[in-house]
C-alpha cells in the first residue's frame, strides 16, 4: 500500500480528498469563457494543463501541442512513455518541495469552473462482466433455467453502444419515449419509458490503438484510464426490443461519464486479479497478472428537492473480467481499435442486497420497491430523481477519488 | 421515368454507364500522390472537385473550402439547399452545352485513380429490414416457430457496429478467427471463421445531424446518399456469441462499402412504395411518400484465378423498412445522429432462388452449397475468392450506377 505524496496545494493532502498528488486525473474545463481547457484536478483546484503547455513550462511533446483542441485525445496518441514522463513533471511541479508561487496564475478553483467531456469518444462498447449482475438480470428476463447465457463463462461478452450519446456528468437526462410492450398487451404502444434505470459502471479508455488480434497484456498496456460510468437503461424499451439482436434505442437515450479521467498509473498501487474461474478461460483470453482494481463505488438518489440517499455499495472487483481482457476480445475478430474508444465493463453488482448496481436488481425488477430516507419508495427512476455515482481507491493516508458522475431525471417530450 | 442528360463527356452517354450526367456520385481518391481529393465520377472520368475549389471555379460554400480534408463529412455539414445548388451546377458544368475544355484539367481518367474512403463514417448501425432475410435466417438460428421475431414487424430492429471496422471497396479481407462451438462440443474453442459470409445491403449515409425524435419525413431528408455495403459475417462466431446481446465480433471484421456516394437526388426518379404493411406501423414509422428506391442488385464470385458466377440477383425495394424508417427509429430514444452515420439496410433478400443476399441463405446453412461456372460449389467462402457487388436504377436510356463493392478474402492469421 503505497503512500500519500505530499502536495504544495494544502487541500490535496487532506485524506478524504478525491484529488492528492497520487492522482492527478485529466478533465477539460472552462471558467465561463467558451475555450475548453485541459486541467488536471488537484486538491480543490484545477491545474491549467492548456496554459503550461502555451507558456512553454510544461509540454507533453517537443515537437507539436497536444492541449490546444480541448480533449485529451491527442495526448493519448502520445503514448504510454510520454503519459508516464509527463506525469512524472506533474508530480514534481506540484510536490510540496516545489515551488508554489509559479503556478497561481495556472491554479483555478475547482467550484468555479465547468467541466467538459474529457475526451472525444471515438465508439463506445459496453459489456456485461460482472457474475452478480449477470445471474441476476437473467433470472429476471429469461428465468433462472436460462440465467447466465451458456457463452458467459468463456468470453466477455458485450456489445456496441453510441458515442453520440455520451455525456459528461451533470448533463439532464430526458426520460426516453419508446415502443413498449406488456406481456398482456397484443401490440405495442409509444409510451414515456416506466422503467428507466441506472447501470453503476467503470469505463476504460482506449488510449493507444490497435490493428487486428492483441493479447491481454498488450491490451493493458492500452488503456489509458477510467472512468465512472451510467449507462441510463429503459427497461421496459430494453426487454420489448432486444431479441435477437441486443439492446440499442433502450441504451441509446444517454451514457452519463465522470469528467476526470483516472489513469491507469494513478491506479497502479490498487490492482487486484479478478475472482477465481468457474471453468479456464481460453489462452486468449488468460491474464497474466492482476488486472482488476479495487475501487469502491457507490450510488445515491435523491428525489426532487430531498437529500440523497445511498442505495448501493460495491466495488470494482467484483468483475469476473477486466477492461484487458474485454478489450482482448473486442480486437480478436481483427476490429480495429482507436484512441478514444470507451469500454463500459458493465454493471458491477455484489453478491448481497444494496450491493447491486441497477433498480432493476435493487428492486427486483420493480416488484420489491426500495425504500429512501425521505419515507418514498423506488421501483425505477422518477421526473426530477438525481443519481449520484461515486468511487474511490484506498491508499495509506489518501484516495485516489473518481469525483462524481451525475444526472438528474427530466420529464419526457411529447 | 426520366431521360439521359447529356454530357460533354462523351463516354458519360452510353446507355451502360453507371455515371451518367443525371448520377454525379461523390467519392474521394488519389492519382499516386498522398493528397485524398473529392471527386465527382462522370463517365471514364473522375472530376476533381477540391482543385475547383482550391481554383475558385466550383465552390460549395462562400465562406469556406470544404474539400481539403479528403472526404465529403464538411460538405455534407451545409445542408441540403447547397447540396442540390453545387449538384446544379456540377450538372452545368459537365452538360453537353458547356464548354469542355475549360474542364480538361479537372479531368482524370477513373481508371488510374486510387478510391478511398468517401466519408469519415461517425458511427456505423446495422439493421434487419428484409423479410425475407430475417425469415430464413430465423428459421436457421431458431426454427420455423420462431423465424420473424415478435417485435420485427413493429420496428425496423437493428444493432450499433463498429465504424472502425468499414473500408472501401477492394481493401482485402482477412478471414477473422474467434470463438466457435460446435452442437456436439462442450466448450468452444479458438478457430478460423469456417462460415464466413457477405451480406447484401445497401448503406445510407446520414448528412445532416439531428439531437432528439425526428419524423420519418425529416430523416429522409437528412439522408444524403446511398453505397453499397457488404457486412461480412463470420457465422459460426455470430452464432456463439449473439445470445443476449447481439452480434458483436462475428460482424467486426470488416465492413465493405462502394467508394461513390449515389446522392438521394439522383435517385429520386427510382423511389418507390414499402411493401403493404402485414400489421400497422406505430405513427411515428409510418411513410408519407415512397422512400425505397428501386435499384437492381448482384453478387458476383470469383475463385482465386477463376472468373466470376453471378450468385444472386434481387432488388433494394424488397425491404420492408426504408431508411427514413430506419432512421427515424434509431433517433425515437433521443439518441443524437451525426453527419457521418452509415445505416445498413439489413440483408437484402428476394423470395427466390437465387434472390437471397448472403451465402448462409443460398446454401442454405451450408446444406446445400451454391454451384459456380468453375464447377466448384460454395457452402461459405473460401480464401482467395472474390465478392463484388453491382447495383444500379434504371432510367430511360441511362443508368444510376453504385460501380462495385468489392473484397477478396486472405487466408486467417495465426
Amino acid at each position: 500500500m503505497s503512500d500519500l505524496k505530499l502536495s504544495s496545494i494544502p487541500s490535496a493532502n487532506r485524506s478524504d480528498c478525491d484529488f492528492p498528488l497520487n492522482n492527478l486525473p485529466y478533465g477539460v474545463f472552462s471558467t465561463g469563457g467558451s475555450e475548453r481547457l485541459c486541467g488536471v484536478a488537484i486538491g480543490d483546484f484545477i491545474l491549467d494543463a492548456t496554459r503550461l503547455e502555451a507558456d512553454g513550462i510544461l509540454r507533453a511533446s517537443d515537437t507539436r501541442e497536444v492541449m490546444t483542441e480541448g480533449v485529451w485525445n491527442s495526448f493519448m496518441t502520445l503514448g504510454k512513455a510520454t503519459w508516464a514522463s509527463y506525469r512524472d513533471s506533474l508530480t514534481k511541479l506540484l510536490s510540496s518541495d516545489a515551488d508554489p508561487e509559479r503556478l497561481q496564475p495556472y491554479l483555478m478553483p475547482l467550484s468555479e469552473a465547468i467541466l467538459y467531456m474529457p475526451l472525444r469518444v471515438s465508439e463506445f462498447t459496453d459489456f456485461y462482466a460482472s457474475h452478480h449482475h449477470a445471474t441476476n438480470v437473467g433470472t429476471m428476463f429469461r428465468g433462472t433455467e436460462n440465467a447466465l447465457p451458456p457463452n458467459w463463462l468463456h468470453m466477455p461478452i458485450g456489445y456496441n453502444g453510441r458515442a453520440s450519446s455520451v455525456v459528461v456528468s451533470e448533463t439532464p437526462v430526458i426520460r426516453p419515449r419508446g415502443q413498449v410492450k406488456e406481456l398482456q398487451e397484443a401490440t405495442p404502444r409509444v409510451a414515456a419509458s416506466g422503467r428507466f434505470d441506472f447501470e453503476l459502471e467503470l469505463g476504460a479508455i482506449v488510449g493507444q490503438p490497435s490493428d487486428g488480434p492483441i493479447g491481454v497484456a498488450e491490451a493493458f498496456e492500452n488503456i489509458f484510464g477510467y472512468v465512472l460510468l451510467n449507462d441510463w437503461s429503459a427497461r421496459d424499451i430494453q426487454a420489448w426490443e432486444y431479441q435477437p439482436l441486443g439492446p440499442f434505442q433502450s441504451k441509446a437515450t444517454a451514457t452519463t461519464i465522470s469528467p476526470w479521467i483516472v489513469t491507469a498509473e494513478a491506479l497502479e498501487p490498487f490492482r487486484t486479479a479478478t475472482p477465481n474461474r468457474e471453468v479456464p478461460l481460453l489462452p486468449y483470453l488468460q491474464d497474466p497478472d492482476p488486472m482488476l482494481y479495487d475501487v469502491s463505488l457507490e450510488v445515491g438518489l435523491a428525489p426532487e428537492g430531498y437529500k440523497e440517499t445511498t442505495l448501493t455499495r460495491t466495488n470494482a472487483r467484483e468483475l469476473y473480467y477486466s477492461a484487458a481482457q474485454q478489450l482482448a476480445h473486442h480486437a480478436s475478430s481483427g476490429c480495429p481499435m482507436r484512441v478514444g474508444d470507451l469500454l463500459g465493463s458493465g454493471t458491477i453488482s455484489g453478491p448481497k442486497q444494496g450491493s447491486q448496481g441497477s433498480l432493476l436488481e435493487l428492486s427486483w425488477g420493480g416488484e420489491q420497491p426500495v425504500s429512501l430516507a425521505t419515507g418514498e419508495t423506488r421501483a425505477f427512476l422518477m421526473d426530477g430523481d438525481t443519481v449520484t455515482f461515486r468511487g474511490h481507491a484506498s491508499g495509506n493516508g489518501y484516495r485516489i477519488g473518481f469525483g462524481t458522475c451525475r444526472g438528474k431525471i427530466l420529464a419526457a417530450g411529447h
